[in-house]
């Protein structure tokens, strides 16, 4: 369940910054395909991946766990 | 780092609510040395794990990682 709501969350903030899968997964230097498996709700992400996609993204943790 | 940062926050909340590592850990059905070493900040902990700490804080996540 914490999976694909997180998974949901990533890809609508994403889509919002109007940047493809690949290209988002490139500029934070994480796998194409692991990035997808997290959005597709697939990945039991962990904390260091989280911070991550969270710096990527230019938000704090507690922005990206907002409504999740 | 933010492992550490993350494991600082959680030993507070506990803290605030006069509870010991191996009675929260129990209360979460997570293994006392594991919880412990959350806290530490020396393991790299998943979103699942991450999710039953909240629930078990009764917070959401957005304010388990305020000001982490």
């Amino acid at each position: 369940m914490i999976k694909s709501k997180f998974g949901a969350k990533l890809k609508s903030l994403r889509q919002q910054r109007g940047i493809s899968q690949e290209q988002f997964a490139l500029s934070i230097d994480m796998d194409r395909t692991y990035y997808a498996s997290v959005e597709n709700g697939k990945h039991n992400i962990s904390l260091i991946n989280i911070e991550k996609i969270a710096s990527g993204l230019n938000i704090s943790l507690k922005e990206l766990f907002d409504g999740v």
